[in-house]
């Protein structure tokens, strides 16, 4: 395979991993509007902890736990700016 | 669906969020032996923009196209570390 191959399948993977992204800032959505109703706060340090368990536990590699990590840490951020979002509107 | 049935949900998109962006840095590694052998440059500006641009257009929401930026920088600096690390050894 030559680069272009390798592109072309790097943007189908981005189409999956765009729809899974969104798909879990809907379900965080719905978690916000649930904490909302139950006064909860949308900062949960001891879940965002066991988020990063499970993505490490379940990390096939290449990409070390760490590279990966640094990713997550960023998904969870636009995240919570999600909920707080929600809870503002 | 309460919130523990939303967090399974967030749990299993995770898994599929983590295979997906490890099969991305299998293909960025395949990408940057190719640019060994042919001496070409880690840093593609014009290519990573195609990636932004990619992101957006097939991105369907609720994630802002910002939001979703802001993770996809994240996504390519990891991949271009990947690919510097693999230049080194």
């Amino acid at each position: 395979m030559e680069i272009g191959d390798w592109r072309k399948k790097i943007d189908e993977l981005d189409e999956q991993i765009v729809r899974l992204i969104n798909q879990r800032a809907e379900a965080a959505h719905e978690i916000g509007v649930l904490k909302q109703a139950s006064n909860l706060p949308v900062y949960e340090p001891q879940r965002e902890q066991q988020v990063f368990d499970h993505v490490c536990r379940n990390n096939p590699g290449p990409l070390a736990d760490a590279e990966l990590l640094h990713v997550y840490e960023r998904i969870i951020d636009v995240m919570r700016t999600l909920q707080r979002r929600d809870h503002e509107s």
